[in-house]
C-alpha cells in the first residue's frame, strides 16, 4: 500500500471511529442492551472501507471529508447490520467474525435481529442529519436517502443476499449458467452498497451529474475488484488471517476463483481496476486517493 | 363504528392498497423471491391503521390525503417488517398471523429476515420519493425521514421490542416495578410508529409546529389506547377472531389487563381517548375523522 494511502486510511478511519462513537453514545429512551449489541458489532474491527470511499468521493468533488462524516457512518451502520443478519443461524450460521464471537453468540438471536434492524434504521436518521447539517438543497438531500436505500435494498445489497442464498441450491457448477448469477451476486451483495456510498459522498459534495455518473461507474468497478480479490484470498490466502471460521456454507460458496480459476479471476480484477482509473479521468489530481484505493483493491492479493 | 368512519376507512384503505400494489410490482434487478415474500406479508389482511392515521393527519392539516399516500405506504411497510421479524423462531416463534402461516413458515427463515430488511429499507426510499414528488422544502423532507426513523428505531419501535423481550425474563409480577416498563413497551413497541406516522402525515401537509405538536400528543394517547384495548381483547375477546395462535410467550406476556385488571385498563383507555380529543381542540371540523378514530380505539372492546 502506498504510504499516502496508508496515512489517508489512518486519519479518515480515526475520524469515522470518533463519529461512530459519538453516535453510539447513550440516547434517551433507548434500552442499554440494544446500544451495547449495536456497538459490539460496529466496533469489532471493521476496515471502514465504505466510509473512507464515501469521504474520498466527497473530497474528489471538492468538499471537505468531514462534510460527509455522518453519511460515512451511516454506510458503516448498514454494512454492520448486514453482517449481523448474515451471520444468523438461519443465514450463514457463523460463530466467529473477524476472530470474535458473532453478535447472536453474545447477545442471543432475538437481540441480534433487532440490533441489525436498529442499525439500519439509525443509518437513515444519520444520513438525513448529515443532509440537514450540510444544508443540502431538497433534491440532493432526498437523493442521498434514496441512493443509500437503493444500494442497501432489494435492488441492491438485500437482492444480492437473496441471489446468493438461491445460488447455493443450484445443482451443477456450470460456468455458463452460474457466471451471470455470480456477477449479479457480487455486484449487488457487496458492490451495490460500495457504489451507493461513493455516490452518496458525491451527493453531499453537491457533485455535477457527470461527476456522479463517473463515480458510480468507478464504484461499480472497484467494488467488483475488491470482491473478486476477496474470492481469490479465500482460496489462496490464510483463512486465519482473515479471522473467519470457514463454515460449510462458505466452503461450498460460489466464487470467481472457484468458478473460473484463480488466474482468470486475477485477470478480471486487473481489468476492472484499469476501468476504474479510466472513469476517474474527468477528475484531476483530486482523485489521487481514489486511484490509490483502486490499486489497493487488487494489491492485497500478493 | 360511525358510518362516516367506516366509509373513510374503506376509501382510504383502498387507496393504500393500490399504492402498495403499485410499489410492489416487479422492479429491475430485484429477485422475484424477495418481492413475493415481501408481498405475502404486506397483503396478508392488515387493517392499514397506520397509513389511514397518517392520511387523516395530512387532511386535518389541510392537505389532500393522496399527497401522503407514499408515506402511508412506507409506514405499512415498516409495520409489516416488524411483524415478520417478530414472528421469527428466535423472537415470538409464531406459526400463524391473522390466520395465515407466518412469513418464515412459507419462505424459510433466511428469506423472512431479508424480506423484513427489504421492506424497512424500501420504506425510507418510498417516504423520500413522497417528499420529492410533493416538492417539500429540504427541512420538511428531512424531518419526514428523521421522524419515521426515530419512531421505528431504537428510541421507538425497536426499543419497545427490546424492552418487551427483557420484561419476559423478570421474575415477579410486581405492578410497581412492571408498570413503568409496561408503559415504555406500549408507548414504544406500537405507539412510537403510530405517533411518528401521524406526525409524518402532518409534515407532508407542511403543518405548523403547533399542529405537529398537537398531533404528536394525539398520536401518543391514541396509540396507547389502541394497545390497551388490544390487551383487553386478548384477555376477554375471542382469540380465534383475532387470527392469532396464542403462543406460550404471548400467553405469559405482560399486558395492562394482566397487570392492573380489565376494569382499570378500560378506565385508562377511556381517559386516553378523552386526552386525545383535547389535543385536537386547536383543529376545527377538519379533525372529525381523527376524533372518530380515537373513539374507535376503545369502541372495539364491546
Amino acid at each position: 500500500m502506498k504510504p499516502q494511502l496508508a496515512r489517508y486510511l489512518k486519519t479518515r478511519g480515526a475520524q469515522v471511529e470518533r463519529t461512530l462513537e459519538s453516535l453510539l453514545r447513550r440516547r434517551a429512551e433507548q434500552p442499554e442492551t440494544i446500544r451495547k449489541a449495536m456497538s459490539y458489532s460496529l466496533f469489532a474491527g471493521g476496515k471502514r472501507l465504505r466510509p473512507v470511499l464515501a469521504m474520498a468521493a466527497a473530497e474528489c468533488c471538492g468538499s471537505k471529508a468531514s462534510s460527509a462524516l455522518k453519511t460515512a457512518a451511516a454506510l458503516e451502520m448498514i454494512h454492520t447490520y448486514s453482517l449481523i443478519h448474515d451471520d444468523l443461524p438461519a443465514m450463514d450460521d457463523d460463530d466467529l467474525r473477524r476472530g470474535k464471537p458473532t453478535n447472536h453468540k453474545v447477545f442471543g438471536e432475538a437481540i441480534a435481529v433487532l440490533a441489525g434492524d436498529g442499525l439500519l434504521t439509525y443509518a437513515f436518521e444519520t444520513a438525513a442529519d448529515n443532509a440537514a447539517e450540510e444544508k443540502l438543497p431538497a433534491k440532493s438531500a432526498l437523493d442521498l436517502v434514496r441512493v443509500i436505500a437503493k444500494g442497501a435494498g432489494t435492488q441492491g445489497m438485500v437482492g444480492g443476499q437473496v441471489a446468493d442464498l438461491e445460488a447455493e441450491n443450484w445443482p451443477a457448477r456450470c460456468a455458463r449458467r452460474l457466471g451471470p448469477a455470480l456477477e449479479y451476486i457480487h455486484l449487488h451483495k457487496t458492490g451495490a452498497l460500495i457504489t451507493a456510498g461513493i455516490e452518496a459522498g458525491a451527493i453531499v459534495a453537491q457533485a455535477t451529474p457527470a461527476q456522479r455518473k463517473a463515480l458510480r461507474a468507478y464504484g461499480r468497478a472497484v467494488g467488483l475488484a475488491f470482491q473478486i480479490t476477496d474470492d481469490i484470498l479465500d482460496v489462496v490466502g490464510d483463512k486465519k488471517k482473515l479471522g473467519k471460521k470457514g463454515s460449510d456454507r462458505q466452503n461450498h460458496k460460489l466464487t470467481y476463483a472457484s468458478l473460473y480459476g484463480v488466474s482468470a479471476a486475477r485477470k478480471k480484477a486487473r481489468a476492472l481496476v484499469a476501468q476504474a482509473h479510466k472513469h476517474l479521468a474527468i477528475f484531476g489530481p483530486q482523485a489521487a486517493i481514489l486511484r490509490d484505493l483502486a490499486d489497493y483493491a487488487i494489491e492485497r492479493d500478493k
